[in-house]
């Protein structure tokens, strides 16, 4: 079938996903908020995660308009596309928008939840389906706006005479523009993780240590003060900032994978209808893969009236089931748009979405209280909280083995079945990186599913705190606390997709910072104005466009013996314990003013014994500030350090710095991340009572809770975060690879 | 001069300083013991510690022997020199010797030292100047063993047929040779670092976590079943451990940079003299240390009668009199050398010295109470061990940041200045390596005083533990005390040498892989057997010795593109983390065997009262056992792992790992190191009681005992080992290029 008839279904898609993203709202705000103080409570919340996005949003605006005039005053000089700026601001728009509609659905969804678990008779099965339709607006509304800018902007660039060129060329140039739109919705991600982070932490480790450790409350005590920053957080943190974590991959891995697609039929010298092939095929298949997770998302709606267990199992056959299908919809796409290789690219694609369920599996090991690790944790909590942060630790540590050895394994195998043979050479390289580009597709064509599942999990988490806050009894407050179990273990599979895709798609990035310093130095190569700072690898009538991916690096000198290269794999590796200490320490300073904050008004006995309102304003307002003050300059970082490192070293330095800034935080973050998970449920797994050591508020509970506050900003801002700042800072190569170009002749 | 003549400066150096050593240790032998009770108590922990170190040296002579037999089939099959099996053990029994020297001198003088600290007139400087000198003893026996090692295998291979081929050529092969026996040194470094530090950890948390949390026990308190092997601890770690390490950097930078000084004149087609001239510049350099840094222990020597803080004084007086005198007799010596580019290879060693100091220097802002990171960790102690926890990652990770900084600036300028030049090119590759080197060079040129202050601190803390155990009385401890604080001053500038070196010495190690890799195909060009498995860029009759090494890593496609390369990345920066969790688990284990055996001795009321003797040797056992079970599986992966990769991805996938591992472990290290000594002071800092919140015993103390727990295996047992990881993954890939060769061929 043509490429470009097929290419409607990626609008169309987009459309579907974000008609059932509407229904499912609407239909999710019919339902009954429950009582006076169930809308009150639920009230606060949503007004303080609101506010928080206000806040968070004017900032990030800033931002964004400084970086889009200094795009436009490149764009000027001819160092980069007139439409960057542009493509930019969309990209951050669109994310900043799902998230907020996720946010928003979420804070709706809540209470809503917590009243539909009163319901005596079905109120587990009404609770779940809720829920879960509601996370699926976050879901869907990510993988909608992400399939909608991505086709807006082809049809745009296609049809307008915006790009010059013709056939392959174009193709190239289109995509590469496309790309950077990437850096938009990342920059976005970042600031929505890292703000979103620090918020929820600052607000969740203060309302533990004083509510919970000092005075003993339980979760979601009315008395303590941060109650309702905590209950603000998990939206801001994990909707917000997770839906604008994986609108970046997804969107990401997508451009990527296109923009691959068409630079390795360039150099293979293809025709134009290869090429569209090649760039369509990502499109095409994240948008079947949007249409089957609605599919998968009434799959799951099939089964009511069912007990819990079953429940779990028909959402994980509502997965299974999509997933299947995604991967023979996937076979089908491929041939249809008559790709030699088809089979092979299927594997890929296959290859991807496997890594992530097995990376998903590891986590579940090392973090779930069923297995040997977290039960080793637990046991070491009888000696003490030292000893619990010290297994911990190296839990995690050791955890990062076999994730790395499914990513190189993954990306080994997806670089070979679409390199189509059994060796890595320079002629088969640019096809085995398209290879490694869709794969990343493949592990996100599930996306609108998975995600309907993470974000399920904080809106039952608020459940929660509503019924506890309302005062609705032990029995719904048991319905929610089965929801929110739920919720946890599907998490882990979440995390798997998201650490996994941010590594595949940044390795595609990094393949697609050649294209765009190619495309860039063709550029320049035409503009007077920069023509006199020449020398070095590339002068005037160079034609970089015809250098393969091997000539380049060898002009350019990316080998390992270049000390440039060494050093920029040392800050990379460096730049990712820097900002996760950063953010740690942030944290820490937000969490300790509420600690006083919390103290200081449970030092009022009325407010401790319940007499008087505390004021959760002014907790809110500590989170808010915090997060705030304290996103700024580890973002400013992850823009900065590139374009410096640009600056000083070169395209050789960039090109370390981002292997290096991959490899480091990837391991660092599958380390934080599980160590943060295991101590969580460790803490659990004694409040289960299972072991002889088992009980609440002994010593030992005591020091397994010690180990889940750690654990807390490490799973929650600095670990994901890095995800992100993975991703930013090689789409910040990309687009600033104008700048490299004149940098590196200087 | 005569690089010759120059030459015999090198075994004399080793002789004055094994000379010096010799006489320190009769002299110390001579001090009084004390009474009958420090005898028995000097007596346990010298027996437990020469247990330890046997029942060590039995297990790492099996792995020896297997190694060498491996070695020695490689050699039969031409994939090997056939010296590499001798000059490999040599390595490690030099090694090893050292150590026990060095740990036999530091047992011996504990007791001495808390008896000269009864003088009430002169106790402390007596102390002081034994302590010290002792100290000395491994400080001069590590140099001298490595000056000896060096210089006999250079006669013997210069001298005998042993080594075919002439002038520069021979040159080449020669310190390629040498380099192997670096391997040995590794190993036996790495289980002295795993299995020292695993002991003294797992001791030294055991004691805390019952002695001082459970029973408010002061710090070596003899009714504490596992005090001895506390003290025990210190010596198998901090002396026998912390020596074997700097001998291998010592002897690795060395032997590291003469090949990469004989690689460079042969690649730049220079004289047999320009070779020489070369190659002998580390060692003489290295020997004029050795020589100066005795004459800087004298120095020291000359300040009696004094003050405590006049004593510091005097201390850094010699060493920094010493490191001046030192950087003054580089030039001299370089100069008469006749080689050309004298000033710029001056200027390399001086980076190198100045490095050491700055890392050193921000070590000590990092990780003394002085300053703020540590106040603001103890600060957050106030709401309890979690936030002591968050707070002290948080700023062990942010402290990476400028140790990376100073290595990047460092090895630029080191490179830059040897290179003559200001740009970085494949034409100045070699001699900008021969730079980073012997940067690495200059920065151990001082070794034998800085090791000397390092030995000296576990030695004055033992002196302290047998005072306390002995019942010497509040002032003799008070005066042993101070010794103590000393030592933990100038131990931050021993770390920075530890890792700063690591890291040089890694970088120039990567540079000697190429050469031994160039050797490995010569060899296996002339041999029948393995020609028919030749394919890819080697091939018979290839000419591959005459490669320059830009050359070199095109051929074998090192580029950043390369997947193997990436993949390998990947794999070096997660082994550092499993390196680390394997480590800090066994720690965990080992010291919750110490915490139920101390418990369960203290069960017994007489021995909680005094009244029975605590069974020392059960924990010296139980850490004894733990240390050695615990140390294997690390220890093979840092040796197999590098092989493998070799197998599985080629050259390609050697080099990213060595990359990988070298920026992730060094990172890695450096977080570890800090966050653990932050750690130790900020719990000092609240003992001093100089803050509001400060004092002994209080609910802020012991959570700032947690963070100091905790803090124990990350500074003394993950990070100072993953220096040695770092080397030895180097060491083995060096050692084994032969097989590489032949794997990439397969």
């Amino acid at each position: 079938m043509e490429p470009q008839t097929l290419f409607w279904l990626v609008p169309a898609a987009s459309l579907i996903a974000l008609l059932f993203a509407a229904i499912f709202f609407f239909n999710m705000k019919k339902a009954d908020e429950g009582t006076d103080r169930m809308k009150e409570i639920a009230g606060y919340v949503r007004e303080g995660a609101m506010a928080y996005l206000k806040q968070q949003y004017k900032v990030v605006a800033i931002f964004f308009a400084i970086i889009a005039v200094v795009f436009g005053v490149m764009a000027y000089f001819g160092l980069q596309n007139n439409i960057v700026p542009v493509a930019f601001l969309t990209g951050g728009i669109f994310s900043g928008l799902a998230g907020f509609i996720g946010m928003k659905t979420a804070t709706y969804a809540s209470g809503r939840v917590a009243e539909a678990c009163r319901d005596e008779h079905d109120g587990l099965n009404r609770g779940l389906k809720l829920a879960f339709r509601s996370g699926a607006v976050l879901g869907l509304t990510v993988v909608g706006f992400g399939l909608l800018d991505i086709s807006a902007w082809y049809l745009i660039l296609d049809n307008t005479g915006l790009v010059q060129g013709e056939g392959v060329s174009k193709l190239v140039e289109i995509t590469t523009i496309m790309l950077t739109f990437g850096m938009g919705a990342s920059l976005q991600a970042l600031f929505a993780r890292v703000g979103g982070g620090i918020y929820t932490k600052a607000a969740d480790v203060g309302a533990d240590l004083v509510g919970k450790t000092e005075f003993h409350f339980n979760e979601d005590d009315p008395r303590n003060p941060a109650t309702i920053a905590d209950n603000v957080g998990d939206n801001v943190g994990d909707v917000a900032g997770m839906g604008a974590d994986l609108y970046e991959s997804y969107a990401g891995s997508i451009l990527a994978s296109a923009a691959l697609g068409a630079a390795a039929v360039a150099s293979a010298h293809g025709t134009p209808e290869q090429g569209l092939q090649m760039v369509m095929a990502p499109m095409i298949i994240g948008a079947v893969g949007a249409i089957l997770s609605v599919l998968g998302i009434f799959i799951v709606r099939t089964k009511q009236g069912a007990t819990q267990s079953q429940l779990m199992a028909a959402l994980n056959r509502g997965i299974n089931f999509s997933g299947v299908l995604i991967a023979l919809a996937a076979a089908g796409v491929l041939y249809l748009l008559g790709i030699e290789n088809w089979l092979g690219l299927w594997g890929s694609i296959v290859i991807g979405l496997v890594v992530g369920i097995l990376i998903g599996k590891v986590t579940e090991y090392y973090t779930s209280f069923e297995y040997k690790p977290v039960k080793f944790i637990a046991e070491n909590a009888t000696t003490g909280p030292a000893t619990v942060i010290i297994s911990g630790i190296g839990v995690g540590m050791i955890s990062t083995c076999w994730p790395v050895i499914f990513i190189v394994l993954g990306t080994i195998g997806a670089y070979l079945c679409a390199a189509g043979g059994l060796e890595f050479s320079s002629a088969n390289l640019s096809m085995g990186l398209y290879g490694i580009g869709i794969a990343a597709v493949g592990m996100l064509s599930t996306l609108g599913l998975t995600l309907a599942t993470d974000a399920y999990g904080p809106i039952s988490d608020n459940a929660g705190g509503n019924a506890e806050m309302s005062g609705l009894g032990e029995s719904v407050r048991s319905r929610t606390d089965a929801l929110d179990a739920l919720g946890n273990t599907t998490a882990a599979t979440g995390k798997g997709f998201a650490i996994g895709s941010a590594a595949l798609t940044a390795l595609a990035l990094l393949a697609s910072y050649i294209e765009e310093l190619k495309i860039a130095a063709g550029r320049l190569g035409d503009a007077d104005i920069t023509l006199s700072l020449f020398s070095g690898p590339i002068g005037k009538g160079t034609e970089v466009a015809t250098w393969d991916i091997a000539t380049f690096m060898s002009k350019f000198e990316v080998t390992l013996m270049n000390p440039k290269v060494l050093l920029g794999i040392f800050i990379g590796a460096m730049l990712s314990f820097l900002f996760c200490g950063l953010t740690m320490n942030a944290v820490g300073r937000a969490a300790k003013r509420m600690v006083e904050e919390v103290r200081s008004q449970l030092s009022d006995k009325d407010v401790l014994e319940g007499r008087k309102k505390a004021d959760y304003a002014r907790c809110v307002g500590i989170s808010t500030q915090g997060a705030q003050r304290e996103m700024i300059v580890p973002s400013l970082i992850a823009v900065v350090v590139p374009i410096l490192t640009g600056l000083f070293m070169g395209v050789a330095g960039v090109f370390g710095l981002l292997a290096g800034g991959l490899a480091g935080g990837f391991v660092l973050a599958v380390f934080m991340a599980n160590s943060g998970g295991a101590w969580d449920n460790a803490k659990k797994f004694i409040e289960t009572g299972d072991a002889a050591f088992c009980g609440k508020h002994t010593p030992i509970h005591d020091a397994s809770v010690v180990g889940d506050t750690v654990g807390d900003p490490f799973k929650d801002t600095s670990g994901p975060s890095l995800n992100i700042l993975i991703k930013l800072m090689s789409m910040v190569s990309i687009v600033t690879a104008g700048l490299n170009i004149v940098f590196s002749l200087l």
